[in-house]
């Protein structure tokens, strides 16, 4: 469980998200206002896409930087907050319920073009884990790096058609879990904020089987903030597109965040964006 | 594919074995003689059984120390070896065949009393993974922490009584990963030497599907090579049953390493040792 | 700045004070209760002395394990802390005062049978530090290996005398902090509980510009706290001699504990343990 | 001792150098060919300068990326390389003579613009270390943050002008070196190859007591390379000022590398590049 940050927009440098804010994200890895743990030390992680074509067959293909030590002290992501820009990044940091921290549990995690991150747990992971490996395309199965709950939803999900259908294949990862949480007499078996992308649009999902969900916040427009803060030179030089989705809210900026509504799907794209609901068992 | 180590015998300072002797373990880190890799730097672990009860229920329970960077270079191994004393432990040098360098990938695996490590490959892994994996009892499965052919090994030997009866359950595994291989139309699936002790016995393993199995070595007992070289006051201090298994012979002491037999189970024990014939397919 | 742990008396485990205990050491490095941070996610050291000969010129010396990663986290500690058993060990956890998250920098530091840990910082460090560096034995000088005020304590105080006369030589290295901060106009430049240990004798110092030190705190009898909760097993187990001494209270037992007073220097040693007045300008 | 590699030139992408040539830099830190270490296993870096502003005060500074592992197994170099895009980089693979594994003792060293990055090694460092610790800049010596030879040199060339005149600092630095080993009795104190850059323009330089010094290549001007080999599209897409220089020489094209003399600084820059003489004692 851990707190994830997800920008789209103009191409900014990571630093004006992951250090310079009050309250920004490396410092919430030393004290957390909101959720279950206040620190988040066991590991960090940023993936990004570049403003230039990456990928040899044409189009661009994310990076991806992970430690395992706490985010507050690791002098490399500092320095690459400070010198890499991208038009859409993602940024986690790590605070374990029990696997291991190494640098394949640290998130986001990619496979091709996608990058996923995962903010949560699935309840008695350990008794759940091998029905849930099963359902993995026998294909995709011996990529999994990690051992964590977190990447084995990601691999659910694309075994159910990620890539074509986000919110589909999501849900029917939810759906799974819930199904083979309830197998084993398991209450509760999911709590999740999840983003996901494919470079063009960012997916983000706010579920718990509960319905009490970890916060999710999405920012409000910059044309808009840039009305209500007119002194704050930040808001002036962005797209009106652009679009910050948080664990919880960077900075104290009064109207600057709105809440994921419970059980929604929010996509982030060229025009506009939308928040759909998220009912796995309709 | 590594290189690796077990002695059994007189407790010793591990310095003994890991750092003194000349074309000693870590100096093969370095630079090997024999084997395909003459670089084994991705990482480095010792296993060890205290002379004294650390189990709350009664016998001995092995500590393990595992890092990820060279072997050369680890501090901390330099300072446990020259401070730790044991009667029976195990050391493993690793040069990874292409899973992830990270402490869960790093032998001597553990489970309760047991330890394990290995040298060699199963052929195309990533293919047979999950095949092997659905073998792995479902009760054991959740517990596999890394993502080395190594470690799923081990898991495959537990789950077919490894804790019972270790010839036998290493056969049955051998002979279920030469299976899997020859289903998937994989030609040499398993080369191995492999070592594996609950703390009162030693049981070590050389085979591979073609009969060329990477090379391994027992030393010959201290009294003999005290009559060899009385000069040399190592010998003298040693138990007579004291022995040492090797990828590779440690020194250059004509007499006083001898090849364990292709296809063969050696088990190292009070009294008399054994050398058994391996024959999965018997 | 930081928190430590030093134990003498009857062989234990690691385990019995770093794991064990209600609010023991490593359960502090999340949350502890006293002091500036809360959070000592910087590192981790233990040192010991092993309970047979190591050094080839006769008496003991200590070994060290120290690592760059939250101590809750590091799994070779833990099992590190169930397999060793010592008679004189510290440990010690670290919160970094802006010098690099290293192993170099974390404590106990090493030299000869020499242990020595820090808690506090020397303030303005930055500016002091060539001075200090200056004073520091010629000799000695070129085998510091970090980049912290502590160390550097370490080797002011060996160049002063510690082998001989450790109050002596700590006395006089904190007088050169005090008098060089003067010459720079630092107010308080000193904030320090120190030990150090030969093997033989333990030597904890609590010391203050402002005489506002940070807590220290050392046990109990065994046998007084065996009276007072005969019920408790742990204490009856224990030599009269045994003595730890901490940045604060482990476990929640009214009478076990007693504050080191301000500016004073404790000896725990076989008969009588002492504690001194620390004088630095008498 | 250690290779290295400085790129200077039209925007690449770092991946070109460090791991697509055959020979390349990351594949020789497990066996380079020439020089005394074949093996450089104990850190990697990589600095570049990005081609976008990012310093506060306009110019730009350049990036750190440091590690503490072997080359060949980093993922988060591997990746930064595959998406990281520069006009002037630099990258590093280090083997140590003795200083501890650690990032602040990686190369390149940046203070301000400027990165240093060095191949060779002070004979019996530890001794001249206080002696030439006291010639640096009080100002500048508390800045040290790591303990090699190489980033004390990178300082005394701070401490003797680096940053107006680089040629003449180094010179100064060198006589330094030379003058503080005859002191001490120390035969052929030095052995170097240096590169340093401000961003604008790279220094090489090529040295040792002995006139027996390290070797270093530059390549070959692109238009000629593409003359040579016009079926090789690398070189087409290159500018005609851009430059390499390397430890040795990448890929195995006749003509395509030029050894700069003994004794001698080369520039790179806009314009015509130059070599000079290095005559410290002139």
């Amino acid at each position: 469980m851990c707190r994830w940050l997800a920008y789209y927009g103009s191409p900014i440098l990571l630093d004006e998200l992951l250090y310079k804010p009050e309250h920004s994200l490396i410092d919430q890895s030393k004290h957390a206002r909101m959720g279950v743990e206040t620190l988040n030390g066991d590991g960090v992680g940023v993936g990004w896409y570049p403003d230039f074509a990456t990928g040899s067959d044409g189009p661009v293909t994310p990076a991806q930087y992970r430690s395992t030590g706490p985010a507050w002290g690791d002098m490399n992501l500092r320095d690459l907050a400070g010198h890499v820009r991208s038009p859409l990044f993602f940024a986690h940091i790590r605070a374990s319920t029990g696997t291991p921290v190494q640098q394949t549990n640290s998130h986001p995690f990619r496979r091709g073009r996608w990058l996923w991150m995962h903010n949560g747990a699935i309840s008695r992971f350990h008794e759940l884990k091998r029905d849930l490996l099963l359902s993995v395309d026998a294909a995709l199965l011996p990529d999994i790096q990690g051992s964590t709950d977190s990447e084995l939803m990601f691999y659910l999900a694309l075994s159910f058609g990620l890539e074509e259908d986000p919110p589909a294949a999501v849900a029917r990862m939810i759906r799974l879990v819930e199904e083979t949480g309830a197998k084993h007499g398991i209450d509760n078996p999911l709590q999740m904020t999840v983003a996901t992308s494919d470079g063009e649009r960012v997916w983000v999902f706010r579920y718990s089987t509960e319905r009490k969900s970890r916060s999710l916040f999405f920012s409000t427009a910059p044309e808009t903030l840039h009305r209500l803060y007119p002194e704050n030179a930040v808001f002036s030089g962005l797209s009106p597109e652009t679009r910050i989705v948080v664990s919880e809210p960077l900075g104290d900026l009064p109207g600057a965040w709105n809440e994921v509504p419970e059980s929604t799907c929010g996509i982030i794209q060229p025009g506009m964006d939308e928040l759909i609901p998220l009912n796995p068992f309709a």
